[in-house]
Parts: structure tokens; C-alpha cells; sequence
């Protein structure tokens, strides 16, 4: 077998399409899988049908030899029964590959596997290699190509997937971009009568733009081969596989819906574990797994810190950390001293870390490097306080119960303007010392607005100067502060809004800096969004699952000797910091 | 101790209510509490401060003895050293019940219990019943009141909730508002030193506004008194509990939140079991259950039918299903006959039930019907066609692409609105046989329309006529077709969601008539509404969690001979057709 780029390029970047069974009754899947096609893809695209001349605008062929020009692939919409002879004639044009959505093959029993050897048959005298049959398509983002059974909504990222599910893979996708991440390649695989789910893998363990690999498998044709590929794809980037089969049930819906032997989960389990990949349990923990992978870097170990903004998520945060192989351990003498210095006496004195609903928030964003510079302490998850103009809006409802007028001392303030200048100036300067004089005589305003603690908030202000992705944030509020004042106290939002930003530039800080991931929560199970990876996990449960596969993934790496950086795989960390600034 | 509504209803229906600690100053939980009261409640308020003489425009008294009128209940925002004494004074007064917010109890250690004796002892000479301390509040919708340390969005609705967590209560709460249910009432218990969480549950119990009794629970106080006035709770409604505890962090945990000894988990889940109490392992299952008994009737067995618009979720809801002990039974020979009718020959044939692509679709809801009426089948769960609308909104994204221009034979029919008025006059005098005379020549070209093929949707338009509710719907869809085909084929969206409805209200009346649940889902994680409970569980896994809990449910009732009828705790199917309509 030839290098797998060179196999399955045709596929993913092809000059010229051809859609076999395109149509313009709108009632088959020949006409939405054409328009998908016509949707992105910029090079040729042929209709192929016997009856009709023209498919929407686009003149069709009666067979794909009468196309006037090559063709590199050919996307299967007929019935099964048609699809050997049209195979070889696609052998015979040249088309080097193939996506078969057609289905009665072999899950209909012998009859249909004897054809689907015809048409293995039919490909493989021509060098045409293919996906299916039985699937929706595929997706290729470096071609826009949709080959697909009807419009998905597509965005280009750092995952790739390849589905044995078309439904299962339809509805990851659609998460994923409501998530704000993307694909470089989706592919429905169907029953994989040629490429194997291992080859796709092979193939995506390759390519750079590829950052996470995701997998939903029904069954595997070869264990041996999967695990034998695989494993070398693991050392080069995280591979998280969802396969179900543990009950008979199941094995008997497999076997009519893909026509694949579920196979003995246990022996699933095992080859999974030699190769390293990361076992999800459902199609929505696949992808919770993969945006964490996207996001965090790899913990050192198991021991993690919760630093809760409410004390009943601390409780059920902690069991679902120790349910999940994570540590929640005791924090060293000094460390609770220091808590006792910026917390009320009621405070947990412990891990989780509850403050315990004090109203001194500041000191929330104070306790993260607390715990993260300890060398005990491998991973945070930080709990409720990510977000604050979120929280805020959820309870307020009416944010004017919450922001009363401002007080005149502050709206009458003379000089602001001059002020605010004078900062910035200093800031723009690099002059941290001068910085802080200049902003020392306004914290007790700012933070008897916020129920806060000066004392806090100025050491609070000393540890977000004394780094520039931070330092510039607070730049950016605190130029906005002449027009929040004119806004009035209904700008507070606005406030908290530029403060959320500060604090997810303040977390990337300190992920990047001591190489641990920091997994924040709310307490509400919203659609969490990857930017302002802040609230990338609603539920406490979520995040210790994540954190455990990012654990389990560093274990693996350390124990075939192929770690190298915490943050390799961190796609925020590498790539998307600038959003922040 | 007297009746327990005796006892309670002053908390719950005050008609004065005191806030001890209110204050105008915006940073302290005194502010945001009084916000809070005089949000809902019409009694009267008073605020009761040392040092102000009025509050947010109230008069505002030094202590609780100046208040010239009686006070039912008082609200403690204040620090905890000084509410013995202050107890004491509201005994004196003559208040009969109280809300302790503040912290600073038996959680902080030996002293803190001596004062939250003292705190006990003040308030049993004076007759006051009270929740807390160390608790965020309660609602209660009879009096609105909203005794609560922040504004917390409400809704009225058939929940009771008492949470031994604050930040567990509040986003459940609100998580059940987003759902479009609500709360007779809810109570964050904090400490019980006072009220126990079983006298809470026995008040909800007797309640007939209550169909449904939620609690998060950190220790019991008394094992035994719970499962003695549990039990007599759970065999009027269920009563589901999160009760975290397994693990030793987790109980370490708990000690510091809520003072609270976790207990050996083995022991709490036999206690659960007795006394006939639903278990949910997280926050949002503990609403998912919540709003399956609200909307569905309790299954007579554990065999359940999938239908599934997509294999691979037939194959993981499968697996779902057993490791939750349902049982995904074979169907008879004749369904299989049945379903070869209405699918093409690669349908599944079995149980799942997919037809695998088809685009036949109004076959999916002649489905329903055919496995329900089965003896055999005690549930269904209908995958992915619960909602058309809107999966076609997500997979569409661009209507255009699916609705093409109306073809011109529509669009010019002529004598469209006679053809409608008399069908609408057909339906009304209930003559099903001129009805279907009247409908059947235009069937051809609806079913051309929507990829469907004629004679099921003949048989589907027979079984909606059949029934009031559906056919009410029919009659809804058709008086809208002359808009319909005025605004041409963008107008297609609007038809599907009619269609929605009509599927509801089948669903709805096939719950009805059969008596047994029919679990809807989408394929992706949105947003689930208790309206059109079509889509009221997002996922398969939960779906199969659910439905085990209806089970369970049932099965104890039967077990202790206390079941009536499967609908009884469904409010939907007892309340809410209406809407439908």
C-alpha cells in the first residue's frame, strides 16, 4: 500500500466532482446531496443521471465516460443494486475516489454483502479508493467539499471525525459549531468497505491542521491493524473514540444498522488502552473531551484544587472528582493562612475552597494562582465565578434591582478623562510602579462599588499589571471607564462584561504559565461556547469527567515515552489568544 | 407536635413579614434580601435596623418590638452572634415563623453549635417554627414571597423543592423556569437545626398544588424519622432525591458546607429504597426526572420500543436502555409485517425501529400507534421526530435550500378557500366519512410536497380524523393553507410547525389512551421545553434514565399496594392539553 496521504488526498482534495443519481426532484436524496456539493466546493461539478438533462442549471451526463473532462471523485446516489457496473465505469474515466452514501449492502444480509464484494471488486482493479457505502459523506474543509446527503452546516477547525454513525455524526458536528469550534474533516464512514475507520485516523494523525482526532465506532473489520495504526497516531495527538456494544441489545442494532460485529467490549476496552485512545460514553461526552483537549493543557497528575462560589457544587465537585480517579487533597498549612487573609472567618478552611458567600469577589480571582503555584496541586476547576455578566444577568432578571443609581461623588467626578489618560500613558510605558500610584487613589471607589475589599483589589491590580496579556486588558477597561460613567449605573453590565474578559485572559495566563489546566464551570446547564473557554464546562460532573481523560491522556503519553509540553495540544494556548486582546 | 400544615403554613402564607438586617447599603446581603421580598409579597414589610431610619423608602424600625402592627414571620440577615437575642425578641413579639439566612453555625465548629443552640432553644419557647440558619432563603408561590438573599427569577408551577444547598437550589430553580415548569415552593433548608428536610417533604406531601417533590440532601438529622414520614409522602407522589456522600472528599466536604455528617452512602441508598424515594445523581437529572413525571404516565413493565429517525442513535439508545435495566424486546412477527408495509425493504426489522433513511416520513408517526397498542410494549422511545420544524431549521440553515418555488399547479389553484371551508365544515359536524372524501383528492399532492408517500398519508390523515384532539389540529392546519399558499414556499416552515402540534397533541393522546410514556428526543443537546413534550429530553442516555425512573416509581407503589392509575402524576396530561388547542 502506497503512503496514506498520497491514498487519500483525491478524496479530501479533489479538482472535480461528480455526483452520481444528482436530480432535481426534490423529494431524493440525489437533489440535497447535489446542492450540498454545489453549496461550497469551487471546482467541476457533473450531475450524472439517465433521464434528465439539466439539474439544477448544470448540464447532466447520461454516464460519467460522456463527462468532457477528468474526474477526480464520484459521489454514489443510486440504488445499490446499479452501483458495480457504474463502479467500473468510473474505474475505466480515471476517478480515483469515491463516497458511496447508498445503502443495502451488507446489512441487509448475504445478498447485499455479495454485491458490496462486487463493487470492493469494481474499485479495486480501478485504484479507486472509497468511503461507505451506507453513510451520509463526508466534509472537507481545505476543499469546502460537502459531499454530503443534505446541506450540514460546516466550519472549519482543528478536529477531525470520522463517524460509523451518520446521525450520531450530524449531531456532533452541529454541537461542535454551536460550540464555536470546527472541522477539518467529517466523515460519515458507513460501513467501511475499503477505508478503514484505522485509515482515516492514519491519515488525520498526519495532517497539522489536525489537533484531535474523534471516532464513533460500531464495529472494527481488523483489531489487530486498528490497534497496530492507531497507537502510532496517539503519541502524535489525542484519539477519543465513543463504541458502544457493551449490551446485547445494542450488538443486535448494530448488526442491522452497519452491518458491523459489535464485538466483546472487554477486549474494545483493552485494545483501546494499549493504543491510547480516550474512551468517551456518549456522543455528547466525545465532544466535551475534545473541546477540553482544545483548551487545557495536560495536568502533571491527579491531585486537583475546586474553588467553588457556592459550597453544595464544592460537595458534589469533590465526588465527582474522586468518582472519577481525581485527588481532592488536603492544601498545605501556608496556603490556608494565606486563604484566612483575604477570606471572612467562615470560609471552608479547606479543599473545595468555599468563601462561603462572601461578598468580596475580588478575592475569587486572587485564589487561583493560591493553588496553582503549589506543586502538589496538578489541575483547578474553578466553579461559578468564570462568568460574571452571565451569573449576574440570570439572577438579576431586571438588572436595575441589582444597579441602583450611581452615587454623585462618582457621576459629578471632574478630571476622569485626564485621569484615565495619564493611566493609559503609564501602562502604554511599561512603568508598573507609576501605573499603580496613579490607580491606588481610585481602588477604594471601584471596589466600595463592587462590595469589595481595597486591600484585595489592590493587590489584585498589582498581580494583573505584572503580566502584559492581563496588563492590557485592564488597559482596554480602563479606557472605556469616561463613556461607562456617562452610561450611568446601567453600564455596570457593561463593566462586568470587560471584567469577564480580564479574568479569561487572567486564567490563559496562568494555564500557560504553570502548565495546568484550569476547568471552569457555571452552575447552569447553558450551551457552553469555547471562547471564553471561562464556562467551557456547565456542570460539575462535565468537568471532572474532562479532567480525568486529559489525566489519563498525560499518563499514557509519560508511559510510551512520547510527552513532550503540556500545552502541545492546547489549541487556545497556541493559536486563539489574540481574541482575547 | 401539632398538624404539620398547622405548623408551617405561617412560613409559607405569612401575612406581615419582617426583615431583620435590611439596609441600604447595595453590598450587603441585607440590601438584596428586603429587594427581594418587596419584589412579591403584598403583606406588609419591615425593615429592622439599628442604625437606619429608612430603607429603600420604608420606615424602618430599631428592633422587632417597635413594629406597631403583628409580624408573622422574620427574616435574619444579620450576623450570627447576635440572633439569640434577637430570637428571643421576635418571640416576644409574637412571631410565628423565620427565615435564617446568615452563616456562621455548626459549620464553623463547637461554638458556632452552642450558638445555633441558644438560636434553637429562644425560638422553641416562643413557638417559632424556622428554616435555616446558613441558607439562601425560600419561595413560596401561594404569598409570593420571596424570603430569599437575592432576587431569584419564579414562576409558579407544580414543583415543591427543599435544598440542603443553596447554589444547587437556586440553579435548579432556575433551570426548571428556562424548562417551562415552576415551583409551588422552594426551600433552601440550610442547617435544619429547626425544621428537618422530612417535615418539609410531609408538608409538600399534603399539598394538592404539589405533583412532585424534589431534595438535595447533604446529613439527615434522623435516619429513621425520615424514612417514617417519607414513606407515608412517597405513596401520595414521588419524592426524588441527589444525595451526595460516596466519597470521603465529598463528606469532608459536606462537614465544612453544611455542618452536615454525609453518613455511609450504603445506608442512605437502603433508606431511599424504603421508603420509596427516586434517586438522581446530579442536579440535572434530578429536574430531568422531575419533568418526566410531570409529563408522562407510569409504565406498566420494563419492555420499551425505540423508533429512531437514525440508526446509530437506535443502536447507543439501545445500549442506554439496558445498562439501565429496560429491556428492548423483540416485536411479534405481525408488527414486523405491519412496519414492511409503511418501510422500504431496508428498514431494520426489528427492535430499535429504523427505517433507515426513508424518505416516506410520515411513516414515522403511524409508527408510534403500532408498537404502543402492543401488550408487550410498556413504553416507547421516539427518536428524532419529535419536532420536524426544528430539525429542519438546524439542518437546513438556509430554508431556501430545502423550499424550492411551490410548483405553478399550486400556487394557481384555484377555488382553494372553498375547498378548505368545506372541509373545515366537514370536520366540525364531525361526518368523518365526507371528511376523508373531501381530503383524500388533495392527499397526492401534500404527500409530493413533503416526500411522502400517498397511501400512508391517507391512513395517517384516517387515524388523526379519529380522534377529537388530533382532529382539532387537522382542522387548524387546513384553515391555514390559503396563507400558506399565498406566501408561497418559505411558508413551508410555518406548515411544519403546524405539523409539530399535530404530532404533540398524537403523542399526547396516544400517553392518553394507552397509558404508558412515550419519551421524545432530538439528536442534539439544545435546550429542551416542557411545552410540546415532544422534545422534552434531549438525549438518549437521559431519555433511558427517565423512563427507568418511571419505572422504579411504579414498581414501589405496586410493591406497597398504593397504585392507582399510570396518569396520575402526569400534569401535563391532566392539566395542560389545553394549549394544544
Amino acid at each position: 500500500m502506497e503512503n496514506i496521504n498520497q491514498e487519500l488526498d483525491p478524496l479530501f482534495n479533489p479538482r472535480s466532482v461528480a455526483v452520481i443519481g444528482a436530480t432535481k426532484n426534490w423529494n431524493k436524496w440525489g437533489y440535497s446531496t447535489f446542492l450540498s456539493v454545489l453549496q461550497g466546493f469551487k471546482g467541476n461539478v457533473y450531475p450524472i443521471n439517465r433521464n434528465e438533462k439539466k439539474v439544477l442549471g448544470y448540464v447532466a451526463y447520461k454516464k460519467i465516460g460522456d463527462v468532457p473532462e477528468d474526474v477526480d471523485l464520484a459521489i454514489f446516489v443510486i440504488p445499490a443494486e446499479n452501483i458495480p457496473e457504474v463502479m467500473e465505469e468510473c474505474a475505466e474515466k480515471g476517478v480515483k475516489a469515491a463516497v458511496i452514501i447508498s445503502a443495502g449492502f451488507r446489512e441487509t444480509g448475504a445478498e447485499g454483502r455479495e454485491l458490496e464484494d462486487r463493487v470492493v471488486e469494481a474499485a479495486r482493479k480501478g485504484g479507486i479508493r472509497f468511503v461507505g457505502p451506507n453513510c451520509m459523506g463526508m466534509w472537507s474543509a481545505s476543499s469546502d467539499l460537502r459531499a454530503y446527503m443534505f446541506p450540514l452546516p460546516t466550519n472549519p477547525g482543528p478536529i477531525a471525525f470520522v463517524s460509523q454513525g451518520g446521525n450520531v455524526g450530524a449531531a456532533v458536528v452541529m454541537a461542535a459549531i454551536n460550540r464555536g469550534t470546527g472541522f477539518h474533516r467529517y466523515v460519515s464512514c458507513g460501513a467501511t468497505a475499503d477505508i478503514q475507520i484505522e485509515d482515516y485516523i492514519e491519515y488525520f494523525a498526519e495532517d497539522p491542521n489536525v489537533k484531535v482526532i474523534l471516532t464513533y465506532i460500531e464495529g472494527l473489520n481488523d483489531g489487530t491493524r486498528f490497534i497496530e495504526k492507531v497507537s502510532k497516531a496517539t503519541i502524535k495527538k489525542p484519539v477519543i473514540a465513543l463504541k458502544p456494544g457493551k449490551t446485547e441489545a445494542c450488538a443486535h442494532a448494530i448488526l442491522s444498522h452497519s452491518g458491523a460485529i459489535a464485538g466483546v467490549d472487554d477486549l474494545y476496552d483493552e485494545a483501546f488502552k494499549k493504543a491510547g485512545v480516550i474512551r468517551a460514553d456518549s456522543p455528547e461526552e466525545l465532544l466535551d473531551i475534545a473541546v477540553c483537549f482544545l483548551t487545557q493543557p495536560l495536568p502533571p497528575g491527579r491531585n486537583v484544587a475546586i474553588i467553588t462560589g457556592g459550597g453544595s457544587y464544592g460537595v458534589l465537585c469533590a465526588e465527582y472528582c474522586e468518582s472519577n480517579d481525581l485527588n481532592v487533597i488536603d492544601l498545605p498549612e501556608e496556603t490556608i493562612s494565606a486563604f484566612n487573609e483575604i477570606f471572612p472567618p467562615r470560609w471552608s478552611h479547606g479543599n473545595p475552597v468555599d468563601p462561603a458567600g462572601d461578598r468580596n469577589f475580588i478575592a475569587y480571582y486572587m485564589a487561583p494562582e493560591m493553588v496553582l503555584k503549589l506543586n502538589e496541586i496538578d489541575a483547578l476547576i474553578f466553579m461559578g465565578f468564570g462568568s460574571i455578566s452571565g451569573i449576574t444577568n440570570v439572577i438579576a432578571g431586571d438588572d436595575s434591582m441589582f444597579f441602583r443609581p450611581l452615587p454623585p461623588s462618582l457621576t459629578s467626578l471632574e478630571g476622569v478623562d485626564d485621569v484615565v489618560h495619564r493611566i493609559i500613558e503609564a501602562i502604554d510605558s511599561g512603568d508598573i510602579e507609576k501605573t499603580e500610584s496613579l490607580i491606588n487613589p481610585i481602588v477604594p471607589i471601584v471596589a466600595s462599588l463592587l462590595g469589595s475589599d481595597p486591600d484585595t483589589m489592590s493587590k489584585f491590580i498589582s498581580m494583573i499589571l505584572s503580566r502584559d496579556i492581563t496588563r492590557s486588558m485592564l488597559k482596554k477597561i480602563v479606557s472605556d471607564v469616561p463613556d461607562l460613567l456617562m452610561r450611568g449605573a446601567s453600564a455596570m453590565i457593561g463593566v462586568l462584561e470587560e471584567f469577564d474578559k480580564l479574568v479569561s485572559s487572567l486564567l490563559f495566563t496562568l494555564m500557560k504559565v504553570y502548565g495546568k489546566p484550569i476547568i471552569s464551570t457555571t452552575f447552569t446547564e447553558t450551551a457552553p461556547s469555547l471562547h471564553g473557554a471561562a464556562h467551557a464546562f456547565p456542570t460539575a460532573e462535565k468537568a471532572a469527567v474532562v479532567l480525568s481523560k486529559l489525566v489519563e491522556y498525560r499518563e499514557y503519553l509519560e508511559r510510551v515515552d512520547a510527552f513532550e509540553d503540556p500545552r502541545k495540544y492546547c489549541f487556545i494556548l497556541n493559536n486563539q489568544l489574540d481574541y482575547l486582546i
